[in-house]
């Protein structure tokens, strides 16, 4: 097998929504012990997952999870394979219970396929939307039509294509509340304690494609379907320490490196500081003339995805292009909504966005 | 983040049943352009499974698996995440149908399990089964009880951990014959025309844990119960050429790599004699006296994976103790079955079949 032809190393700005950047020493790490794991004389990608090696990096990446969100010992946290979507499925089969219903709030294209998915397995009701506001704002909680009998409720605590976030995590007294974490896990400090269950896909801003991560409070396990497929049985993967079947232990281990990573970084408090800084810049770019656009309600607006509209989308295809020209990757909008996006992610620079809000002001300066 | 502190990079013999060795080129490829995949600045961990890139790794990938298993057009070829634990629950979802009944043919460890998830999702009919010969013999096809309105017969073409496989490919008329191959994909030649789908986890013999392989006629799409989940509907994954979430984006890439070694290597043809080599220069040596033993009957020996015992019981432990010492790994068989096992995929060259070889007639002398 032949080498690459091209071997001299660059990296660009990266700015993709998921699978998305990782930390530039986590990729150098995984470079360096690609062929040799630990002294093991083996890659990790070759090893057992019932051997001593993957054991300590599993346990040794959750226990950095749990450090990092302060997670509870009364929260189980498991590392399945698939992504978000494949949980779209899987909490409902374990979590509807005898009554088969729960509330659903809509905001955004994610929480909308999350509601088509559920819909398969019992009854959904759709407890507010914000789809006629086309999803640029939150539905004030005072609006919800929650069920006191529901099995949960499911929110998208972020939405990674129309970039809308709930900023504070809303009440829903005793129904357990289930969100979807994707593209906001890790970005700053969360009370889990606020949830019944987290699921996050890992290609946002935990490692690569491939891995779910679960978190869910112990008394939510064992009320799965019997139709719940076993690996996705969180009672059953919990009992098993997410190794009932062979889980993706590459992707487990990046996610445990990206965990190292941020410990280094100072934690979640260090990363929202940097990344409140991140996002604050982008939006004073966006805000300060009428060139640029983000349709987004301030009150909600993503930390983490940044999507964003020129006056002029004649000028859509030289933005792109001139972006890419200079370095600034992955700045097409999602084919659902059109124009631009930015996504922030905590592998994204700060260094990065100043690039990117100088290349916005120059390209402004350009055609504005 | 730092370095590993010990960076010389060693690589011993991999006998491991799965997650299992990789060939070295790949590796090196792999890590040759972690950090810039083919001058584009990121690595593929870091790409949009939406863009170019990936899809020309996607469809490369797909077209070599076609070539060397000589895939007829009116099969897909799907990339799904999971492993083959996962497709135990997505094929009795997805071909059952409104009947809800199949056969299934109990060999060994692995087709007990698919029969035991196969039955949350309809009537499992046990067709024939080598339980009572503890799994060292396949069921005579003469004695199998098949029903004509099932709507599939299933089996396992070689079980992992008995090591019982098929060494021919049994005949059920018009039901359509579904095959979990992941022990024994790519060792050689398969009449995949004689299959409605073939299922396998990647980690095995193509890649790392994390992917899975289906191979399934077009005929068969389209029978999907309305609970199957979106990601696991084959019909449409098939559509949306298996991207209807994001896949396994690495894992896909590396079958990929491995995919083009086999290319190189000769294709299936030439691994069929290094692997006839391998297997039989390894059963030669348990055979030539009672000090090994191998329990499986000789026409159904599996040429992938080989479990032995030790006619003297306590001399397992000084005997992986030394073997461990001497670079030979991951030879303590299945928990399930005790002993031990040596697995002899693609990647486990005939120089460390012949080691271990040496090692056991080395062995023997000392203690037989």
């Amino acid at each position: 097998m032949k080498m690459t032809e091209h071997s001299t190393q660059h990296r660009v700005h990266n700015f993709n929504a998921g699978p998305a950047a990782l930390p530039l020493p986590v990729l150098e790490r995984v470079k360096e012990e690609l062929l040799d794991y630990r002294s093991t004389g083996m890659s990790i990608l070759e090893m057992s997952h019932r051997g001593k090696e993957v054991g300590a990096m599993a346990q040794a990446a959750e226990q950095a999870l749990r450090r990092l969100l302060a997670i509870g010992p009364e929260y189980k946290v498991l590392f399945l394979a698939g992504g978000a979507q494949g949980q779209f499925a899987a909490i409902p089969m374990n979590l509807m219970g005898p009554h088969g219903r729960a509330d659903y709030i809509e905001t955004g294209s994610w929480s909308a396929k999350a509601i088509a998915e559920a819909g398969r397995y019992g009854h959904v009701h759709v407890a507010a939307s914000s789809r006629a506001e086309r999803f640029c704002s939150l539905p004030p909680r005072e609006h919800w039509s929650l069920h006191e009998d529901a099995a949960y409720v499911h929110l998208t605590l972020n939405e990674t294509i129309e970039g809308v976030e709930f900023l504070t995590i809303p009440e829903t007294g005793q129904v357990p509340l289930v969100a979807d974490v994707s593209s906001t896990i890790l970005s700053r400090p969360l009370a889990v304690d606020r949830f019944g269950l987290l699921y996050a896909g890992a290609q946002k801003n935990m490692g690569p494609a491939g891995l779910a991560i679960v978190i869910v409070h112990e008394e939510l396990l064992g009320r799965a379907a019997a139709t719940t497929p076993g690996i996705w049985n969180y009672a059953l993967q919990a009992a098993d320490g997410s190794m009932l079947n062979t889980p993706p232990v590459f992707a487990w281990y990046i996610a445990g490196l990206v965990f190292q990573w941020l410990e280094e970084q100072g934690g979640l408090e260090a990363m929202a500081r940097r990344n409140e800084q991140k996002k604050d810049l982008l939006y004073a770019v966006l805000d300060e003339a009428d060139f640029y656009r983000n349709p987004v309600h301030p009150t909600c607006r993503s930390w983490m995805n940044i999507p964003f509209l020129l006056a002029d989308s004649a000028l859509e295809k030289p933005f792109l292009q001139q972006a890419e020209a200079a370095g600034l990757m992955g700045l097409k909008g999602h084919r659902a909504v059109g124009g631009m996006r930015a996504s922030l992610y905590n592998a994204v620079s700060l260094e990065s966005v100043e690039v990117l809000v100088g290349f916005l002001k120059d390209f402004r300066a350009r055609y504005g």
